[in-house]
């Protein structure tokens, strides 16, 4: 109506980040109170070996000042087929070739889309639509949820599924920030927003005091992307 | 190679069907049965008042002698949000035209959404290219994620999402083959089919014995289904 005053509210919209305490949902997060939002974060407890990532996600999730943190149990131990999750051991010192060739045996079946479609549910009862996922199909192609489709295609379904997006067409975003940058990138950009990446945590086969290893898939890809960022990585190795 | 003997397998394939214990899924692990796959059934106990369910869920897995049967603890409960999993009155003896009026207070968000997460998690993992869900879009259309749209959503995300997705074109089909038909052409369906229909629950809202409400949304439905058919409902009323 004309003259009417227009409705003012200083309330942020609500974002749901997806935080397992490593190096991508710790720049997720950045990237998130970046673009405005209020953030809620969301872990998992899905019986995986590296325990240690909850406490950093904890950690992560403190130093981002967010407004909810929920950890949901689920576990994908009865499922078996996964080294991250069942007693295989874990792959060290592979080379680049060899990550990249195919897809890893700490492949969790469907963990994204488990991950998100919980994500999507806590998203609906608090009220945001939006959701941020850390992830990246540069340096690691072979999670073949972490790829550009797979986001859209979760997207579309989001819309299908719920409530929300019955009654308000396009409602909601699932944002992927990170999908198409290099690890160095990602550690850069990550920098320019205030991260502090002493608090995350890469690892897939820690020692007992929580030091990573070095050896295994995402070390060396966490390793490397620091060092091509020209910047030392805060975390204790082995 | 021509002269070659024909491989020839008598193994059947692998299905994972969703069973809740209640007379859709009771009747979609029929329909997976007839169609000539090897059942393997999943569970969820997602914090469920109708906690009943989980036990005739068990029931039906033994009377269908599938070949596994694995039960997902899932806490929906800290989301809250709905009268399923929260202290919210379930409503009783609405009409057909309240119930079918909007997306009911029952909704539990993105709850089918999670559960054919876990089922195609698990399915990759025993090898099953084939998802059963007994979702229904005709008696009951207020929850998005029963609609064959979504269930095609779906369909195209899993084959994104895993390895066996990008292994083989078109790897995954999602099975819904109650989604068109009344409750009375499933009751009809599932006896044509043998479903022992005395082993199943529907009740949101049982008494301490297990006894059905016979007012609740989905024991209107049911009740009304089996008159339809011109049957008896064998389960016990309060």
């Amino acid at each position: 109506m004309a003259g009417s005053p227009e409705l003012v509210t200083t309330e942020k919209p609500q974002a749901v980040v997806l935080v397992s305490g490593g190096l991508d949902s710790a720049t997720t997060l950045a990237c998130a109170r970046e673009a405005g939002f209020e953030l809620n974060a969301i872990s998992f407890d899905y019986g995986q070996r590296h325990g240690f990532e909850l406490k950093s996600a904890g950690k992560v999730a403190e130093f981002f000042q967010v407004r909810r943190h929920i950890r949901c149990p689920i576990d994908l131990r009865a499922f078996g087929g996964s080294a991250l999750t069942a007693e295989i051991d874990v792959p060290k010192d592979r080379s680049g070739d060899e990550m990249s060739n195919g897809i890893p045996i700490t492949y969790v079946p469907a963990r994204n889309t488990v991950f998100l479609s919980l994500a999507l549910g806590w998203a609906e009862v608090i009220g945001a639509a939006d959701i941020f996922i850390g992830v990246n199909a540069v340096d690691y192609s072979g999670y073949p949820d972490c790829r550009p489709e797979y986001i859209a295609a979760f997207e579309n379904l989001a819309n299908l599924a719920t409530k929300a997006g019955v009654e308000h067409e396009d409602h909601w975003t699932i944002h992927a920030p990170l999908v198409s940058l290099t690890k160095a990138e990602i550690v850069q950009l990550g920098m320019k927003l205030g991260v502090d990446y002493s608090l995350t945590h890469s690892c897939y086969d820690p020692d007992s005091q929580g030091r990573s290893c070095g050896h295994c898939d995402s070390c060396q890809l966490r390793l490397a992307g620091f060092a091509e960022a020209g910047l030392v990585d805060p975390v204790s190795y082995q």
